[in-house]
């Protein structure tokens, strides 16, 4: 990663701190690293306001460099800092929404003449939500190897096969092309394995989980997902695998169908198309997210689906979120959300119906706002592929 | 999961709790409500010392039963209890080395006369550290699924493959073995995708992550494991594949090598079966897990491993592990560590070797702590395996 672009993301930060008087930030979450430091390290980067970015490093013991320096436990931060010639922070910014309660506490009792303020989560995830150039260019390239890894579907079902089965064939593909396989969602509450095949019914098994659709799981202990059931002629399968290259969750579904499906299923899947086609219409700088949505809801509603949008039983309430080095990032296009969209942010947008004794219909891509519209950055056939 | 069974573990807590005279429990995170209620839910569990134990469910909206409620937010609590006839806590404990300091904040905020103990981590982590018979029984299951995985990574392998190829390829076989494939780790900074595959001096990369070996990793944002370099003659390659069935993570490492290897890595792999051996012989309820790591130490020095023995240059301060719903469980055999064993407590034991030129050696097997020793949970052939 370029120095120069790690010094953009920096400053970033250091915008939104300035606006609220912060003058410091002590950030040590993976993703956050990730972001400032363009690496994952066991430690602690600490970014003052003023003065240099200075990372100090318990793991992996063969980084060097310049405002870079070995520590075994927070308590020597306050120490190493005034080794640094750094003055200790009078407000200090951590992740309180990232570190667990301990290690909050722990950390905040390093500085005890700071007042330690726990936004750190919320103001770097507003840093992060508009992506920089490189960023997006990274999220360019994610979207290609993920269609690359797509395209490649057809060839490897097998009649017979159960949704599982079908699963980890396509989890192959993806990591062959080039994918992490780690599903980085924000929060401890979410969790998947590479993502979702749903055929069937199983798409509206609820989850516990907060995704578009949830799927039944193979074992109570990761509910959610494909269930193991034999796929069969006249089921709609949808693959929403977590395309994460590069560190950048780019995010696609594509259905696929056993033989020719009830015409209910087409008419469904282009209502989804026409919904993803007048959001992106309306979708620009300025746009209120809460607005897309319903956007949504209505064309749904008009053609008859709106029991069936975003889930039956159990429904989503979004038709898209924002993607970056995590699945769920701002914003989200949800009801009665007042945020706007701004050039560089990145999100998904999946309108999804589901119709019971088909299966999952729909679409979702990745998208860049421009300064006047959106960038499609997942770029592979939109039709139900017929197996 | 039986009922039976369930109340088993949340009477474990129970215990723990009236040693702390601790009257209620909030339990929120995935791994505790998977321990204490058979699944996991998006909500909240009250185990109260006396009174019924009672889900308070945001997610999935299907599931019913007695003791059973629906919530939309934690604000919701006192209410609920007081319908469902529960006193209010007066010692509360909360999940504090998990929840996020903004939901612990949120949670404890709840119960304004309560007193509010961060412990619920470190005390159902003790319960959990004792594994029922049914957890060892899913263990033994797991243990056979993951060998039947790794029987047939000869049947893989291609010449010519890259490390990382060769480890997709292992992936897809733990995954058709029915390997959930989520790597589930304690903390928040440890992650991994599946497993780890290992090749020649690629395991002496250090990560960032506390694992037993590193490895670069394919991309800065996820420093460990398999980096894309091609296997060679002359290579050893470790494959250490999370094997998670059934929620229990199985830990195994077994050892392939191209060709054959120098002579000195067959005497380095016989010196950690030997510390196996030694290590298994003295290990029974009592033991203390100082001692044991001790005598790993010892025979690595013996016959001149010392400085290859848990890595190179950035060595793991740890031969073994608990194991369980997580990876990283009690108890850990480490130095100085004064916990002794006990008959339930399930653990990896992994000494390995790397040595410059050639790559990984060792062995890592899970063993359940019996009355008498331990019972082996992985029972696949420890030799090195040409392929």
């Amino acid at each position: 990663m370029l120095h120069s672009e790690l010094e953009l993301r920096r400053d970033k930060i250091r915008a939104l701190m300035a606006a609220r008087s912060i003058d410091a930030a002590l950030i040590c979450c993976n993703v956050n690293l990730l972001y400032t430091c363009g690496t994952v390290v066991c430690g602690y980067f600490y970014l003052p306001l003023h003065g240099p970015a200075t990372l100090f490093v318990k793991r992996p013991n063969n980084l060097t460099g310049e405002h870079i320096h070995p520590i075994r436990k927070p308590e020597q931060l306050p120490d190493l800092l005034r080794d640094c010639g750094l003055p200790l922070p009078a407000r200090l910014m951590l992740e309180g929404d990232e570190l667990s309660y301990g290690e909050y506490t722990r950390l905040a009792a390093c500085f005890p003449d700071a007042e330690v303020l726990p936004c750190g989560t919320s103001l770097v995830r507003q840093a992060r939500a508009v992506k920089t150039e490189t960023e997006i260019e990274l999220f360019r390239r994610s979207g290609m190897a993920l269609t690359k890894a797509y395209e490649q579907i057809p060839t490897v079902y097998r009649p017979g096969m159960t949704d599982r089965q079908l699963s980890v064939e396509v989890e192959r593909l993806v990591r062959l092309a080039g994918g992490l396989g780690i599903f980085r969602v924000f929060g401890r509450s979410m969790e998947v394995f590479m993502g979702s095949l749903l055929a069937g019914d199983n798409a509206a098994a609820p989850s516990p989980y907060d995704f578009a659709l949830g799927g039944a799981g193979l074992d109570a202990s990761l509910p959610v997902s494909a269930s193991g059931s034999l796929i069969r002629p006249g089921q709609s399968i949808m693959v929403d695998m977590g395309g994460n290259f590069y560190g950048y969750m780019g995010d696609m579904s594509r259905v696929y169908s056993v033989g020719r499906l009830p015409e209910k299923a087409y008419a469904a899947h282009q209502t989804c198309l026409e919904i993803q086609d007048t959001i992106v219409a309306k979708a620009r700088p300025g746009a209120v997210c809460g607005d897309l949505y319903d956007l949504a809801v209505d064309i749904a509603r008009r053609n008859g689906f709106a029991d069936y949008f975003m889930g039956v039983g159990q429904k989503a309430k979004f038709v898209g979120h924002g993607i970056g080095l995590e699945i769920n990032e701002s914003p989200v296009l949800a009801p009665r959300v007042a945020q706007t969209l701004e050039p560089g942010m990145v999100f998904a947008l999946e309108p999804k119906i589901v119709l019971p004794g088909i299966g999952p219909l729909g679409v979702e891509n990745s998208w860049a706002v421009t300064a006047t519209g959106l960038e499609k950055l997942t770029l592979c056939g939109e039709d139900i592929v017929e197996l």
